[in-house]
C-alpha cells in the first residue's frame, strides 16, 4: 500500500510568510500529509515532477459573481473551469436576491438552499458564498446564515441606493426592494453584523464587504460628463464615477465603522484616493483588521487604452497614475488581496454604449500570470507576497484559513504548479471562460499555471482540464467553526 | 454747531483684538468719528453717560430665520425689536424658496426684490440675507446675487434631501423642488460658489453655509428610537438625530471641500463629534478659513432638562458633556461665532408631539446675557472674546467687516452698551419676541444691554425701544465690494 | 491751552487686527488720547501732516544684542539711534553673564542694576531686557527678576553646551560657567520658568526663548564640511550647521515642553525644517502659545550670494528654497514676529575666515523697508500683517501689550510714519548703525520711515535724529503687572 | 539505514504565521527534512515522543551580554547553558571594546577574532554578535565586519556620552574612548551603517540597535531624586531615569533616521512614552522596518515591588501602568521581539546602593514560561504570536531567517519542546545561570521547556543538559549572504 496518494516532487514550494523551499509534498486523500526533502517515489501512488517549477497554494479568488447574468449552474461550470486553468482552487462568489442571479426575492432560508443545489454539481473548484442582505427581514437571517449555512461574509453595494448596474437610476423593481437601501440601512446592517461577529469572534471574522461608490456624486458627475464627452468613452466613464466618489463612500463607511465596530472589507479600490481613504480606515480601527482589496483589472488596465464599453466595470478603469498608486499599495502591503471580480458577460449582453451597457467582465484565469509579470518581474514583488495576495490573505480575511491559504500539514491539498518561464499571449481563444471577449486581449504574460490540484485531485494538467463539474465542494465558513474537528486549536 | 451728533462718555470700550479702553466715542451722522480720552460735552449734540458700563460693538446675529413661519414683515418687526433689546444691530437672515417664507418658488431675480420690499420698512436693525439655492436655475443666479443684490453667503440643508423641518420624510412638494437635493446637487453648488469666490476674493469670502445632518442616518435612528422611547422626549429626539449623523455629514462636506475648494461655514455644531470633525476640516483647508459656528441654545441648554417638544430644534439639544465640549471649543477659539438661529414659533404652531411638532425657536435677545454669564463669569471667557464671538468674527466671516464688527473710526456707529452687573430672569414676559414661550424660562443671567445704537441712532434705552421699524437698512455684502468708496483700501 | 500736545493729521493709520483707517491721532503727553476723523489744528500744540503716509505702531524689535561686543552704553547709543531711523520704538535686548557684555558673572541682583545703570542715559528708544540664566544660582532669581526687575522673558542657547559664538568648541571659561549647560540644565530651567508663569499668568506670559541648534550635530557636520570645502564659504557654513540640527533641537525642546508646560519662543527659524518642527510644537501645545520667530536676514538673504564671513550668523543664511519656505510661514501666520537679531560687529572684530570669525550683524533699521518691499509688494502681505509682525505680536508675546504694540487710546504714543513710495538703496553710508559693513549692501527697498515718535516725542524726522540718548526708558514687563494702574482691566 | 536521524513524533508544532499543526518532524543531520503526518518510527534513528507537547522553533534571544562582567568563555558556558534550559537555541550577544568584556580597545580586525576564539568552545547554543562601534577607526570596519566576520547588526548606547553603567558620570577612560560619543558620532555612525545597508540590502537588513536614554536628562533627574528619596529605591531609580528621557532619545534618533535612512532597532522599551515615540518612528519610516524591542523584565516586573538594587537595570523597571502599556504594545504587534537582555551579575559585584551598584541581570531561561504565563494565559496572546516574539521576528530582524526562526524544511532543526501544563516556581536554585539571585524569585510560571534541540542534536532533556560547550556554533549574518548555497532564492 502506498503511503501517499500523490507526491509533488522537487518543486520550489512557496509557503506564505515562511519562504520558498525546495522539497516534496506528500498528499493523503484530500490533505497535505508531508512536506519533506526526500519522499521516495515508491511511497506514492502517483508522482508529479515539479522540478524547476513553483508550487503555490491554490488561489482563493474571493470576489466573483457566478450566475449574475447567466444560469447559475452553467456559469459555475464555465467560469470555475477557467479558474482551474488559472490555478484558482476556491471561488468565493457573491449572491443577492433581486433581478439577475435567480431573479427572485424572499428569505434566504428558502432561497439559499436553491443556490447550493444549483451549485452542487457545477463547480470544478471549491466555492463559498458571500451574501448580500437586501431588506430588514433578511437582516434577521444573518446569524442563521453563519451558523447553519456557513456564510461568514456579507455584502453591501453603496450605489444600489440609486443606481443599477449600468449606472442608470435604479428602480425598486430592479432589486425587488421594499425598503430604502441607503446609509440608514447600512448602519443597521453593520450593527447586526457586528453583533454576530461578537458571538463568533473566536472562530473567525464575520465581516461586511462594501462596494464603495457614492451614487449621488456619480449622478451629478455623469450628468456633467455626458454633456462634455471626450471621445474616449472609458475615460468619460471614469470621470462620471469620479475617484472622489470612492473617497467619500469610504469616509462615510469609516463613520459607521466607528459607530458600530463592524469589521469591513473595502472592495476593488480603483484609485489613489480610495487607497488613501482606505488606509485611514485601517489605521483608525486596527482592532477590526479592515481589508483593502485590489483587482486584476484595476492593476492591469488603464483608461488611456480605449477599450470602449467592453472595458466598462464598476468602479471604472482609471488613469495610469492611479494604476501606479495601486501597485504601490500592493508593494507596501496596504492592499492585502488581489481578486478577479469576475462576472461573465458577453459582447451581446453588453450591448449599447458606455452609458447603457452592462458593467463587468471576467479575469480569474490570468491572476497568476498578471501578478507574476506586472508584480514579480516588473516591480520586484516577491513570490511569497504573490502567494499572500492570491491565497493566504484571502483565506485569512474570508475565514478559510487554515483549510485553505497555505501549504501546511493538515491543510487541503490545493496547489497551483506554475512555470515561471512559460509565456503566453492573452486572447479570447487562449482563455477558457464563456466570455466572448477580454479587455486583456493581446497582453503577453510570463508565468502560467501548468497544473492545478484540488484537495489532492489533479483537475488541470498538460493543457487540459481533467477534473469534472462537481469536483468542487461548498466550503462552510468560518472553517474553524464548521470544521472544528479538523482544526482543533 | 456741534462737532458730534452723539457722544458716548466714559465707557469701557471693548474693541475686539485691541482690548478694553476707557474712553469716549464721538459719532458724526452714522459713523464713529472719534475715540478719545476727553471729548468735551459741549461739542456734542447729545451725550450718553456710559460710566461703569461696557460698550461693545453691536452684535451681528448672523443666523436668523425671519419670516419662516409668519408673514415676513410682521416677523421682521417683532424679532428685530427683540434683537434691538439684546444689543444686536445687524441680523443676517436666511431665505429660501419653497414652503414657509413666501411659499413660492422661481428665480431669485424675481423673488428677492419682493423679499427686500417686505423687509424695507420692517426692521429695527440692519439686516442682510443668506440665500438658499434650491434648483439648478437658481444656481445660475449666484454671481448675480453677489454682484447686484449684495448676497455673499449661501446655504444648503443636508437633511432636505429626505426630511422636512419636523424630521418627517419630506416631499418634493414641500420645497417645491423639481430636482434631487442631494450630495450631487451640493457638489455642483460648491463648484459654483467656489468659482464665484475666485472672482470676488479680493473683496471678501463668498461662502456656503451648511446645515450638517445626514438624513439617512436620522431616518434609521428615528425608526429605532420611536420603538424604544425613554420618557424624556428631548433625549429621544437627540438620539433620533444622533451626533454621528453630524459627524458623517461634516466628513461628506470635507470631501467636497477638497474637491471644489469652496469656502464653507459649518453651522450650529451641537456635539463634540461635530466639533472634532469640524476641526479636521479647518486643519485640512487652512486657506479657506472654514467657519465653525455655535448657537446660544446648544451652549445654554442640555437635554437632561425636560423641555419637551418646545425645546425641539435641529440639530437637537444634547447631553451635558456635549455642552461642555462646545464651551471648550469656544474657549479654544475653534468655534468662532455664536448665533441665535432664531426662528420665531409659537406653542400653537409647534403643536403635536416631539416627532411631529415644528423645530426651532428664538433667542437673539439673550445673546449677551448668556455669553456674559455662562462664558465670561463661569468659564473665564474674556470680554474681548465675547465681542469677537458676537460681532467681529461674524462680520469678518460674513463680509460685513469693517463696516460692522468693531469700534473704529469710519465704521458704522453700531453699539451695545452693557451693564455687567444687571441681573434679570428670563421669561416670556421679560423677552420681546413674538414667541409665546422660551426654553430659557427661569434662567437668571447677569449682564444685560441697557442701550443699543444703530448707525448713530439710539434705538433702545431706558428699557424702551425708541427706534422705528425701517430704521434698519439692508446691507449689501461683501461690503468692500458694494461700499468701495467707504473702504478705499 | 491746547487739548493735544501733538496731532498726526490725516494719515492712513494701520491698526493691527482692525484695519487701515484714515484719521487723525491726538497725543497728550506720552499717550494716544484720540483717534478721530477731524481733530482741529488749533487744538494741537504741534501738528504733523501725514497725508499720503502710513502711520504704523512703532516697531518692537524684540531680538537684539546691545553691548555684546562693545561697551554697553556706547552700543546702546549707536544702535538705538539706528533703530529710531528704522521706525523702531522699543528694543528688547538679551543679556547674559560670562564673556562679552559685561565680562563678568554673579547674581543678577548685583549685575542687573549695573546693566540698567549703563542703559539709563543711552537709549533713543524704549527698551527691555531678556535674561539668560547661566547657572543654578541665577535660576533661583527668576521670580525676583519678574517681580522686581520687570524681566518676563528668559533665554537659553542650545549650542552653548559645547560651542562658542564662532562655532568653535567653547570652554567653561568662555561663559564663566561652573555647571554643565545641557538639556538637563534646560529641563530644570523650564520647570522653574513654568512655575513662575503659573504665578503670574493673569498678567502675562512668562516665557523662555530658545536658540535651537543642536551642537553635537554641528560639531560632526563642521568636521565633515571643513574637509570638503566648496568655495562658497557661506554655503559651507550652512552645511556645517545643517538644518536638521535646528529640527532636532526643536524636537528636543518639544519633549521638555510636554514635560514642563513651559511657554517657549523658538527663535530665528532659518529653514523649512525648523518651521515644520516648530509648527508641530505649536499644534501640540495650543494652550502655551508657542512663538515662532523669523529674522530679517533669514527672510532677506540667501547663501547663493557669496557674502563670505561678513554674512556669518547663527543659525546660518540658507538656500533660496528655505527663504521661500520662511516667507510662506510668514504668509500663513505661522511665523508671528520678525526681528533683527542685531548684534553690532565690525569688519575688524569679525576677523579670520568663516570658521573663526564672529557671527552676527545688525539690521534693525531696515525692518520696515524689507518687509514692505519683499513682503507687502512682492508677496501680497497686507499692511496690517506687517504691523502685526513688527509690533502687535512682538508686544503680545513679550508682555508689552497694550502699552506697546498698537495704536489705541491709552497706549503709548509710539508711532512710525512711513512713506510707502520712498525708495532707497541700502549701504553702510545710508544706515546709521556703528557697524562698518552690511550684508544688505546694494539692496533697493521701497517704503521707508520718515518720522518716528516715542511716547509722544518726535525722535526722528526730516532725515534727522532729533531725539537724545536717554529719551528711551526701561519698560518693566509684564506691563499689566508693573503698570497695573494704567491697564486696570 | 535510517531515513531520519531524529524524529519528533506527534507534537503540536507551532509554526509562526502558519499555525499550530499536529504532525511529526523528521530531522536529517542538522536540518529539518520533513514535516509530515505520519513518519514511521522505523525510519528514525531516534524518536522523541512529543504527544501533548508543543514544539516551538528554538528561541532566538537577540539581546544578550555574554562576558560583560565575567571571563567571556566562562560566562558563555554558564549563560548559554541557562539558555538551553530555556528553549533558547541562538544567542545574539553584544560586544564592545573598552572596559568590561575584554578590557581593551583597538581595531575589530584584531579583537574580534579573539572574541570568536574565546567563544568557540564555550557555547551550548548557536550564537552571533552585535558590535558596538566606539571610535571613528572602528567605524571604517563596518563593511568588513559584515562581509568577512558576519556581523550585520551594530549598537550604540546613547547614555555612554556621559554616563557609565551604574548611571554615574562616565569617564573617557571607562570606555577607552579617544573621541566624543555623542549625537554627532551617532550621525556619522548611522550614515555609515546606511551606506553599507544599501550595498547588502538584497541579503538582509544591516541595522543599528540603539539603547535610547538621554543622559543629560538622566543627570538632572538623578540629582533631583537623590535629594528627594522615597524609600523605594527602585521607584527612585526609575524617576532618576525618567520615561521622558527615553522619549527624547527616541525623538532624537528619529531625526537622524530621517536624515540618514539608517534602519534602527529601538531596544528594551520600558514605558508607554517610549512605545508612543517608537511607534511614531515606525510609522514615519515604513520602508526601514524599524524594530521595537521589549524585554522579559520590563514585561514581568514593576517597581511597586521593592527589589532594591538587585532589580536595577537600564532602562529601569517602571510603574505597573507602563507594564500594562508594554503588554498592549505586544498584543498590538507594535513590539515585535521579546528578549532577555541578560547580563550575568552577582550580588557581590552588584555591591553598593541603588546609585552605585551595577545595572543588569539575567533572565533568558524564563523566556517561554513568562510569555506563556503572562501573555498566552493571562492576556490571550496566541501560541503563534509567542513563537513570533521569541523566534520568527528576532530571526527576521537580525538576519538569521530562514536558517533560524521557523520550523520549515531546510531550516536548522532548532526546536524547543514545551509542556504547557508544567508549573514551576522561579528561584536561584531552579534556574541555571551563574547568577546568584533573580528578581523573579518566587514567581510561579506555567509552561516550561522540557527538551531543547540544536541543529538536530538534543542538548536538553529530562531536566538535564546533555549538550556540551562547543555544541553551539557561530552564525554569520546575514545568513542569506554567508550561506548563499543553503538559501538559493
Amino acid at each position: 500500500m502506498n503511503k501517499y496518494d500523490l507526491v509533488i516532487k522537487n518543486g520550489n514550494i512557496v509557503i506564505p510568510k515562511v519562504g520558498v523551499i525546495n522539497a516534496d509534498i506528500g498528499i493523503v486523500k484530500e490533505k497535505i500529509s508531508a512536506i519533506a526533502k526526500n519522499i521516495e517515489v515508491k511511497e506514492a501512488a502517483r508522482v508529479i515532477d515539479a522540478s524547476g517549477k513553483y508550487v503555490f497554494p491554490g488561489a482563493v479568488d474571493s470576489h466573483f459573481h457566478i450566475g449574475i447574468f447567466r444560469p447559475m449552474d452553467e456559469d459555475a461550470k464555465s467560469e470555475s473551469l477557467s479558474a482551474a486553468w488559472g490555478g484558482v482552487t476556491t471561488i468565493c462568489s457573491y449572491f443577492r436576491t433581486g433581478k439577475n442571479y435567480l431573479n427572485k426575492s424572499g428569505p434566504y432560508k428558502d432561497i439559499f438552499p436553491e443556490v447550493l443545489e444549483k451549485s452542487k454539481n457545477s463547480f470544478y473548484t471549491d466555492y463559498g458564498y458571500h451574501i448580500t442582505i437586501m431588506n430588514p427581514d433578511q437582516m434577521n437571517e444573518i446569524e442563521m446564515l453563519v451558523s447553519e449555512f456557513g456564510v461568514s461574509t456579507f455584502k453591501y453595494f453603496m450605489f444600489y441606493k440609486m443606481l443599477d448596474l449600468t449606472g442608470a437610476p435604479g428602480s425598486d423593481k430592479y432589486l425587488l426592494l421594499n425598503t430604502s437601501y441607503d446609509l440608514g440601512f447600512l448602519y443597521n446592517y453593520m450593527k447586526e453584523v457586528a453583533r454576530v461577529y461578537e458571538r463568533y469572534r473566536d472562530y473567525g471574522r464575520i465581516s461586511l464587504s462594501i462596494h464603495c461608490e457614492q451614487p449621488e456624486i456619480i449622478n451629478a458627475a455623469t450628468q456633467y460628463v455626458r454633456q462634455h464627452e471626450s471621445g474616449n468613452s472609458l475615460k468619460d466613464y471614469s470621470d462620471a464615477r469620479p475617484t472622489f466618489s470612492e473617497k467619500m463612500a469610504i469616509r462615510e463607511v469609516e463613520v459607521l465603522v466607528s459607530q458600530t465596530k463592524c469589521p469591513v472589507n473595502l472592495l476593488h479600490l480603483s484609485s489613489t484616493d480610495a487607497v488613501e481613504a482606505g488606509k485611514e480606515v485601517v489605521e483608525r480601527h486596527p482592532e477590526l483588521n479592515i481589508l483593502l482589496e485590489g483587482t486584476l483589472h484595476h492593476l492591469g488596465l488603464s483608461n488611456d487604452i480605449k477599450y470602449g464599453r467592453l472595458g466598462k466595470v464598476n468602479p471604472p478603469i482609471r488613469e495610469r497614475e492611479h494604476v501606479e498608486g495601486l501597485w504601490q499599495a500592493v508593494i507596501d502591503d496596504d492592499i492585502k488581496t488581489v481578486v478577479s471580480d469576475s462576472a461573465c458577460t458577453s459582447k451581446m449582453i453588453k450591448e449599447g454604449d458606455i452609458w447603457t451597457s452592462l458593467a463587468g467582465f471576467g479575469g480569474t484565469e490570468i491572476m497568476f500570470p498578471l501578478l507574476l509579470t506586472d508584480g514579480y518581474r516588473k516591480r520586484g514583488l516577491s513570490l511569497e507576497r504573490v502567494a499572500e495576495l492570491t491565497s493566504y490573505n484571502s483565506a485569512i480575511y474570508h475565514d478559510l484559513y487554515p483549510k485553505k491559504g497555505t501549504i501546511a500539514i493538515g491543510s487541503d491539498a490545493d496547489l497551483a504548479i506554475i512555470d515561471l518561464d512559460k509565456e503566453k499571449e492573452v486572447s479570447v481563444e487562449t482563455l477558457h471562460s464563456a466570455q466572448d471577449f477580454t479587455p486583456f486581449e493581446g497582453f503577453k504574460y510570463k508565468g502560467w499555471p501548468v497544473c492545478t490540484i484540488l484537495r489532492g485531485k489533479v483537475i488541470f494538467e498538460n493543457d487540459k482540464i481533467v477534473g469534472q463539474p462537481g469536483d468542487g465542494q461548498y466550503v462552510k465558513r468560518p472553517v474553524k467553526y464548521h470544521y472544528k474537528n479538523e482544526f482543533s486549536l
